[in-house]
């Protein structure tokens, strides 16, 4: 049988549709963030990076990078087994009491990323509390959507951010079945910040558990960067928050915090957790230390906020259409796959400019988009530049000025 | 509604079974591997580490290591995105170019992990090809068994290693039907090898993709490393070879290797892979560094293989049962988890020797076992020591000396 044909004309009808994705090879350098070395060919040797998600820029952080220099000198380059068998370091442990401590929870749980963290934990959770229901907010994350069809508990999709449409629905269901609401705080691809204390009250009032990705307001968002719900003062009516090292923390993995039975039993039931090698523990130590910072330091976090309302203020004053929303995540719509991907080649080959087309499927078909993320160190003068190499560009290829 | 007491009584099911994990907290070392800092009370502060997958020690590798930190300081401790959204670095790209030589195959794609490699791939393939059966080793891993579940492709179970009833069910399924039969090539709670000729020969009698998982194996079968299927010369037989950096390599992360249409195809659909944040290039950097310095180098693999004689030499004449296998894993058979537990507790307590009791769900109930792992840097008096610790509990409990 010719499998490689049959891979190749799927992968035929994705470069037919506009959606095949080319990942641009860089290499970032510290200390030059959010410059970095392209090693793809006909784009200059340097670009600036303007689609990361470390939007504070912590990984090239002096003392983050020491931190996990120092751990890889002590216990060396990885963890060495799952968590149960060897694997569980002393740094991973400290990390877990890091995180509990943002969150105000009595425990964590750490897992080797976001997206397993969500696909596991709601796989565990669905599966395992009898009868249970899951409402999953419409545009929830692909890791959230897995989890839920891996736990193959029932699931209701509520409409985006509508608490109204999530209380219809729970008023639907009966009174003694275990309710999950999963919903997220930023929605990344548009930026959006849920209306979580109306989420909160409605589940409240079904006896729902709530279950919040945190995963782009983590580290960003309240006094400490434990987030939207930190922020909104809901922490601790919130059951479940889910959050991420490897965005603004600058590191990788991902993590559940709660009670201590909750997350016992996510730890004692789940395959993804149990059945994996545990984080180098450097990672963990450079993730702490990134935590433990960002808890103290509010330098960033306003350096962002003013890069964002800066460049929102650019775009606004020649003419370019930007989503309107209340986060540090600007999306220029573009509303076409080819057009999208051309748009973001000739601001890397002709400007130095690097933004990823945002294709399907991580968007809806229709909804493509160049999806900005200014940080602290991108400077007044990277945001002149695009912004003047989108008025020219905008002029030049006459796509609609409407706002998305 | 009372969620906590519903997570309780789960635990507490668990606990009276027996399978209740507690895990060691350690911190290893470098330089001073296998022995370990133990972090837990009622244990010695220094222990000796019998059940790591750091198979070879490569974690404290003075090269790996200095590579991890350079890396660190040239790109910053984290990707900054996914692969697809500005996460694609220049250590990624060499490390993939570095597996897919590893296995002589065209391509290679990187996950964040085995169990995410295992998981994306089957469940991809198993999703996209249509009408796709799979056919799995009733043993396979709890990854490979997830992503056949999450792929809802037909799923046929063979008994273990049985060439003859993958036969037998091949011949049931209709010719043009797509036929994956998945497998591993060490498997890691017995420590057996499959019969890979003779697999491999009756999937390809029956046109079938064979997709072999070499976790247990890479870095240390074969000439360079390469697993079993190379040691077999059988690699270019075999459709699609995973693997993992986390085990014999000493980092973190999973791949697969296979044609290039496959490794797109798997790179374009898997939401496993597309929407999760890459590994840290120095994690990817140190991988590859420790994947081509066993290519080169033999001693590590030489010293282990010595060493593991050395102890079944040693346990046969003690007269302590171990099962026999043609691997560098040594399993003793207790078949009760909580003498399995009992048994661990004594060793860490009284002897400084840490193995972790494997207990279901890693093994079925009624088969658990401690499960030893020398290395090259277990010293033989290290292996005297062990052989002694189990002698004396050996009479001292009086449990049954058959051979499992």
């Amino acid at each position: 049988m010719d499998f490689d044909a049959m891979f190749n004309a799927q992968l035929g009808a994705l470069k037919e549709e506009g959606n095949y994705r080319i990942f641009a090879e860089l290499e970032r350098r510290c200390g030059a963030f959010p410059k970095a070395r392209s090693h793809d060919a006909d784009t200059p040797d340097e670009v600036t990076v303007w689609c990361s998600n470390d939007y504070l820029g912590m990984g090239q952080n002096d003392h983050i990078r020491q931190v996990m220099k120092d751990t890889v000198d002590q216990c060396g380059t990885g963890a060495g087994g799952t968590r149960n068998i060897s694997g569980t370091n002393k740094y991973h442990v400290a990390l877990e009491r890091e995180l509990a401590d943002l969150h105000g929870k009595d425990s964590a749980l750490l897992f080797t990323s976001g997206y397993v963290s969500n696909w596991a934990a709601l796989g565990t959770l669905g599966a395992r509390l009898p009868d249970a229901v899951i409402l999953s907010d419409e545009l929830n994350h692909a890791s959230m959507i897995e989890g839920i069809r891996h736990s193959r508990a029932q699931k209701r999709i509520w409409k985006h951010n509508d608490p109204e449409d999530l209380d219809r629905q729970l008023a639907t269901l009966p009174a003694n079945a275990p309710k999950i609401v999963a919903f997220e705080s930023v929605y990344s691809m548009d930026g959006d910040i849920c209306p979580m204390k109306e989420i909160v009250e409605v589940a409240e009032k079904h006896g729902a558990m709530t279950y919040l990705d945190e995963v782009h307001a983590v580290g960003l968002y309240g006094p400490r960067g434990g987030g939207v719900s930190e922020r909104e003062g809901l922490a601790d009516r919130i059951t479940l928050i889910e959050g991420t090292l490897g965005k603004a923390y600058g590191c990788m993995g991902g993590y559940i915090t709660g009670s201590a039975a909750m997350c016992d039993f996510v730890r004692s039931f789940s395959s993804g957790f149990i059945f994996t090698t545990a984080l180098p523990p450097a990672v963990a130590a450079a993730a702490q230390a990134s935590v433990a910072y960002l808890k103290d330091s509010r330098a960033e976090r306003d350096a962002q906020r003013d890069r964002v309302a800066y460049l929102r203020a650019q775009l606004d004053r020649r003419g370019i259409p930007h989503m309107d929303n209340p986060s540090h995540i600007i999306p220029v719509m573009i509303k076409d796959p080819v057009k999208c991907r051309m748009l973001a080649d000739i601001l890397m080959q002709d400007w130095g400019i690097y933004v990823q087309p945002i294709n399907y499927p991580t968007v809806p078909k229709g909804t493509e988009r160049l999806r900005f993320t200014p940080g602290p160190l991108h400077s007044y003068d990277d945001i002149d530049h695009l912004v003047e190499a989108l008025g020219v560009l905008w002029k030049q290829c006459a796509i609609a000025h409407a706002v998305a």
